[in-house]
């Protein structure tokens, strides 16, 4: 006969700590703390494989699992010396559910169960306490009532706040209390029948509401986006009550082994004396630090005029402390310990590893590296590549008040507080001011960037994870939130509404782009942490363990600096775009696109030239001794030219041509796609101009920074090919003009010509394509848009839905898409190598600091991934998962 | 030792016709001709191989080849009884090249070669005829200088126009065409050096004159673009003159077996007595026909008040009759043949396959099954599928004056001609009163289907092969010409410039959809055959041997009517856009566009039910017992509302909402790219109620035409999916609806759920949406621009250049990518089955009309393809030539 129920108490267990799946977490952790001796009261689990059989048996227990419970119930009775159901001295149950991953939606907690017309006397009468026997009667009727028979919780809260008058309902008479508990029961009369008095049905009814919570929606949803199996079943924990709120000597609180939020090696948490769990989570009380050293608000700070429990119950204390460090020896990582004190006596409800902040996190591990508790690869293994993007941002003060009023898409990590302003020119003028400004758009341009640079964070209505403002927010290192489609911005009256609030030019609002949200005023942050001793010791390790290389895309020396600084070891996209921008270059772009004839674009580029050259110059002296990989020009030429009606006649009068002119340009560059329109490579096969000016600015910058003695690598990438016979075109001007420039300066740099790989065609004939490129760069934003056929722009319109209706659940832009756009990469590296096996494999897309698609990457044997430079520490600790296998 | 020339004479013959690779094509006519017992007049063929191992040796003769070809010239001079430089009775030769497939840009022909000071007194005297000896020789210094010397055609051209004032040169006196002869040589003295006079050195020059031109820029670059090998070489002809200009009873003249415009199976073809061949092919002189049966003008018009070859001269005439018959039968085709009448007596000059227009092509193949010429399969091999199409179009009458003033992408085949309007309600009106109009857009809408329909002919400044403009005009059978970036629209002043000419509304031009030309002014076009009889013919034969069936891509009953007319067995592709644009209908689908809740939606979509639902059965009558595959909607709903600014108050007002709201919902949809935006499925996933309304119309209509006793076969087709998780869901909507019809009218249809394929992400994950398809159909126009990463709408900005500059031949658009495209579409297929076995498999792109796709298609194991009704003859054929291995 199976085994369906797991006993412990009293230092005896049927489980332990590994048996996860058969207990769930909770139930594991009970087991574990009672066989190494920590005082949990005793109680049984009802294994995950009992509800599967539920489940498959249209609600009926398997043989045996009711006599098992009996057994264990007898047991627990026995190892506490009270009796279920029994009137002088009644077996309280809490019952709770557990699967092996916690689930939201499933039953939480049912307190007191075994209270009965009968019991609740004899409770008063063991304890002396009637207040308290018919205020726990109360409680269990109402969640009993709540949370197994389902009736409306607010029914109740009604009945209890009309009774209350005011007053905590520990605060009324017993006489009160027996009233409210008939109004209380009559409500479940109403609703479903009798309130059950057997304390055996009562159980029966739990555990069921229990399994049945397993297969309630949200719980179903939960699994289904995280891949977890509908048949992994849930664990119900029964265990035997005490109560933290017998009286002053009684108490519960929660504790962690370190401060969650800074990481810092100091024990940490708070207790409320007399009083049960509920009372600390639920907020309703404000719960004192349980030492000074601690403090009560994670920053070690001295809870002035607050009694500490170390003060309160030093002998409790000094236990409490001696099992903190027992358990986290135990579990070799960070507990968060919830307890009670029944009467002078400390019990252990349940330990886990405690949520912490990503810069704790960090701090955490290496300690625990340091104290030898574990080894460097645990540490690794153990911190979320992810989590260390968030290390570097500021992050909203947890404990500010708050209202939301939108969210969009989580585009770049911080949060940043500011005034609202619409327009770029704005965002520097009260910049100047030394105001903090959020720059608000419906999406924004490269004649952006500016604003963005002085703006403390952007917002915008349009766009997905890789869009203009979200790329170019990632690479400037700030908080960021897109494809806000709940906020409806107006230029022409200079405001924005957000459901119910209008938020004018110059409002307050907060913004944490990790998260998404769009709050209402200013809301305070708090500073990351300058310190990057912890997070440095631990990268030092993962580049130990890593295959994959990691560079970072950078644009500018500057960038490039901070990339180093980061870890990169080497450029693998710079953008060359920016480099249009900037004003005198932009006005002899704009002098080319509307010239006529070669003589008069080339005169024209040589405007450009000394600045692109000096801006080369500058990245290349940054990145002495490393590669960098730079893409010649990428957008369509309409990009260049003004877009707002009202800007067309001043820059046509800038230019010196006539209005109907440049319109006239305009119109015959306009595009109806322009994602697939004339850009990338096909403007360097038809104006072939373009490509040689840059090619000759980044020769000239290696030539000289070269004869600074220091080592330039320039490796240039040709973007957007899907004909094999577009690079070889390219190839064959890229090599004309190095050539010339080198004979012109009497000197040799060594460089690479390589091409983007971001189209489908590309990887399908990435064989052919390899025979003309050094190297490949996968440029995945764009492979991905096109390998799923829509635009990182337009896709805000429907991608909410398709993950509110559980179509997908990341957007692919932000979760590397290995299924599909992986099987493309995949081939083309297969493809590629096999033809030209010197043949380099990278990454630039934004997928280059998504640990997903590291993992993938390195698992297809790429060289090398490119990210922002603030999540180049992602990707070095996700290269070494990758190398660990760490899924 | 080698075998470097063939001689060829007096029904002697070293080569024969199957030695097309090693004689050249021409050569090996002359051998099998000769062979055959046919008056050729005598002469030799330098290899091929001589000409390549000419230029692998830097310019060297290979061994022997010079002492095998004097040889055979005197071996020519023993046939001929004339000496090659003799002074007395000089031998003459023609030096032609000659590949095996003839290539533009090789060199012609140099006729009169060994003709110099002395020869041409001896062909004076032997002839009589100093006039026509000094006219031969002027000829010929001319065409040496020119083609061997490469002097400039025009230097020599000015000095016959100095000195012939106004005459002929053959109406000057002997003296003064010596005097021109000696200016002549002088300007090849002033050039090259003194006129070669060694009749040795002459062939010599002309030799590797010819072998030089093989590797001209422009041979080269038709190498590369038909993917000829480049050692392929040419065989030069070296053949001993005769004369159709030594008077009266001499002549000129080509002829053909059949007659080439129409097929008729009628002697035909024209001469000019007294004349060289160049004569009549320059068309300096107007020929006369050579019978009155064939007329003049391939129509069989009397050739009233001209002479013929039978009355001139009716023993050649017989003579000449008799040998068509023979060669015609000898090569079982249709021949050209060239021929000189030299003193009474015929020679044959050349003999080759003739060419003909497409309907002549079909009446060909078709008559010489039916006289036993050649099998069926012989019939099917011979036609190009791709000239079908042409055979049901208009064509410009070949004889008419031109003036071409643009050129643009050939869209949709056939000509047409009518007044210029730049609207389509414009082209309305005028079509009302009976005028004929060509819609000149700068690109069209679904908006301007009611002017396309109105219009004869469609031309815009935008768009590729797949633009709207172009698929709908092929739909309707209309000429289009797209693309056209040569002319510049103004639709404010309503004119659009063209190179010079400034054509205004109202002005009449003429556009050839087949070749993308637009002319000034009314063109007569040729009407179609109106008998289809041999094509049916053809296409019976073709039926039986393909294995790849062929549906059309039709809208409308009338569409689908059409479509089974021309062989269609289904229709591939319905699409249901044009449904919403029925003004009931676009104004309810704007009402529901602008509604803010499901409920409104759904009332506003219950408008468009019955009309969907009257064309769904007309659709299913006109396809009884025929598949229809209908793809609910597909575009972005922004295309239905106006795109014009001073549309929207109008359109606003009949909704009765105000301005302001209809903007701010035209400012939410509107899309960056709106080719990968929210459209397809993805509108299916994010409001139901329209593929609901959808698909509740399609069983409505089912049911009620199934009642009428018809077999009704509904396929309902989801369009771009890219995820599985979007089919599972749209095809559990689809059954639910269905059902929910078929229970209501208590009926039972049978109907398939399955999905276009047409984004690269669908191919990669092929087997996981099998399981949801019971079909898949390809897109492959979609495929093709996403595989690409560019969009039809906007490609036209660089693919010319791209053409032009040899990036690429053909836009993929119009003939199938199979390396990249074709790659993608053979794994989709692969894994589909794979999970599927019994997954039908089609193709409902524009490239099911075209030949490379439908080959590729057959190879692959496809099930069918659907193309536009016009292109199903291609199609059929196409598959029939699949079947058959025809490349």
């Amino acid at each position: 006969m199976s085994n369906w129920v797991y006993s412990f108490g009293n230092g005896q267990s049927d489980g332990d700590g590994a048996m996860k799946s058969l207990l769930g977490g909770k139930g594991a952790g009970l087991a574990e703390m009672t066989r190494i001796g920590l005082p949990v009261p005793p109680g049984f689990t009802i294994t995950t494989n009992a509800c599967n059989h539920w489940f498959k048996n249209a609600g009926a227990y398997p043989d045996g699992l009711w006599d098992q419970a009996q057994a264990a119930l007898r047991l627990v009775e026995e190892r506490t010396g009270k009796r279920f159901g029994d009137a002088e001295n009644p077996l309280l149950f809490s019952v709770r559910s557990g699967a092996a991953q916690s689930m939201p939606g499933m039953m939480d907690t049912v307190l007191n169960l075994g209270l009965n017309d009968q019991t609740v006397l004899g409770l008063a009468a063991k304890t002396g306490r009637a207040v308290f026997a018919w205020d726990s009667y109360r409680r269990f009727v109402m969640m009993f009532g709540d949370v197994v028979l389902e009736i409306p919780y607010t029914r109740f809260q009604r009945v209890v706040e009309d009774l209350s008058k005011g007053k905590e309902p520990r605060e009324l008479s017993v006489e009160q209390l027996q009233a409210m508990v008939e109004k209380l029961k009559a409500v479940v009369a109403d609703v479903w029948g009798p309130f059950p008095q057997d304390p055996q049905q009562q159980l029966k009814l739990a555990v069921e509401a229990v399994f049945k919570s397993f297969n309630g929606q949200r719980a179903r949803y939960y699994r289904k986006m995280n891949n977890i199996p509908d048949d992994c079943g849930t664990a119900v924990n029964v265990q035997s009550m005490v109560f933290g709120n017998m009286g002053e000597n009684s108490a519960t609180g929660v504790c962690f082994t370190r401060n969650p939020k800074s990481g810092a090696h100091v024990f940490f948490g708070e207790w409320l004396a007399n009083a049960q769990g509920e009372d600390v989570v639920a907020g309703t009380h404000n719960p004192n630090p349980i030492n000074r050293d601690g403090g009560g608000n994670g920053t070690g700070e001295k809870a002035a005029g607050l009694v500490t429990l170390q003060e309160a119950m030093p002998a409790v204390y000094d236990e409490l402390n001696a099992l903190q460090k027992r358990l986290e020896t135990h579990y070799r990582d960070m507990q968060d310990i919830e307890f009670t004190i029944e009467e002078g006596k400390l019990y252990l409800l349940q330990t886990r590893n405690g949520k912490r902040t990503p810069a704790a996190a960090v701090q955490i591990v290496v300690d625990l590296v340091n104290e030898g508790l574990i080894t460097e690869e645990e540490a690794i293994r153990r911190v979320k590549a992810s989590d260390l993007e968030l290390v570097l941002r500021p992050v909203l003060d947890p404990d500010a008040r708050k209202k939301r009023i939108a969210r969009g898409l989580d585009a770049s990590p911080g949060a940043a507080s500011g005034k609202v302003v619409f327009h770029s020119e704005e965002a520097q003028e009260l910049a100047d001011k030394g105001e903090s400004v959020i720059l608000v758009r419906l999406e924004t341009s490269p004649e952006d960037i500016q604003g963005m640079n002085m703006a403390k964070g952007i917002l915008t209505a349009r766009g997905g994870q890789t869009s203009h403002a979200a790329v170019v927010a990632r690479g400037m290192g700030k908080p960021c939130v897109v494809g806000c489609t709940e906020i409806l911005v107006d230029y022409g009256r200079q405001l924005f509404y957000a459901g119910d609030s209008v938020v004018k030019r110059g409002d307050f609002i907060t913004i944490d782009g990790g998260t998404g949200e769009v709050f209402e005023g200013e809301i305070p942050t708090l500073a990351p942490p300058t310190d990057a001793g912890a997070m440095g010791q631990l990268l030092a390790w993962a580049d130990k363990r890593a295959r994959l290389k990691v560079r970072a895309n950078a644009d500018t020396g500057a960038d490039a600096a901070n990339a180093r600084r980061l870890g990169a070891i080497g450029i693998g996209l710079c953008r060359t775009e920016h480099m249009f921008f900037e004003p005198v270059a932009l006005r002899a772009m704009r002098q080319m696109i509307l010239a006529d004839d070669e003589r008069s674009r080339q005169r024209a580029l040589n405007a450009v030239l000394p600045i692109q050259r000096q801006d080369f110059i500058e990245i290349f002296r940054a990145m002495d001794g490393l590669p960098v990989t730079i893409r010649l020009l990428d957008p369509p030429l309409h990009e260049f030219l003004p877009n707002r009606p009202e800007e067309v006649s001043t820059v046509a009068k800038d230019l010196g041509v006539r209005t109907e002119a440049l319109q006239e340009r305009l119109k015959q560059l306009h595009e109806s796609n322009p994602m697939m329109g004339h850009r990338g490579c096909r403007i360097g096969v038809t104006t072939p101009e373009i490509y040689n000016t840059q090619v000759r600015a980044i020769l000239e910058a290696a030539v000289i920074v070269a004869k600074e003695g220091k080592d330039v690598i320039p490796e240039i990438m040709i973007p957007l090919v899907s004909m094999p016979a577009e690079l070889e075109r390219c190839r064959k001007q890229v090599e004309e003009t190095a050539e010339q420039v080198l004979a012109e300066y009497n000197s040799r740099v060594q460089y690479k010509i390589g091409t983007m790989i971001e189209l489908p065609r590309a990887c399908v004939l990435a064989d052919k394509i390899a025979a003309h490129a050094d190297f490949f760069s996968f440029g995945t934003n764009d492979l991905t848009q096109m390998t799923y056929g829509f635009s990182r722009d337009d896709m805000g319109k429907f991608f909410t839905e398709y993950q509110q209706r559980g179509v997908i659940k990341d957007s692919p832009l932000a979760v590397f898409d290995v299924d599909g756009v992986g099987a493309l990469v995949k081939m083309a590296a297969e493809k590629g190598r096999a033809a030209h096996p010197q043949l380099k494999l990278g990454v630039c897309g934004e997928h280059g600091g998504d640990p997903t698609g590291v993992a993938f990457f390195h698992n297809i044997g790429l060289d090398y991934v490119s990210c922002s430079p603030f999540r180049v520490p992602v990707a070095r600790l996700a290269a070494a998962h990758a190398a660990l296998g760490v899924l």
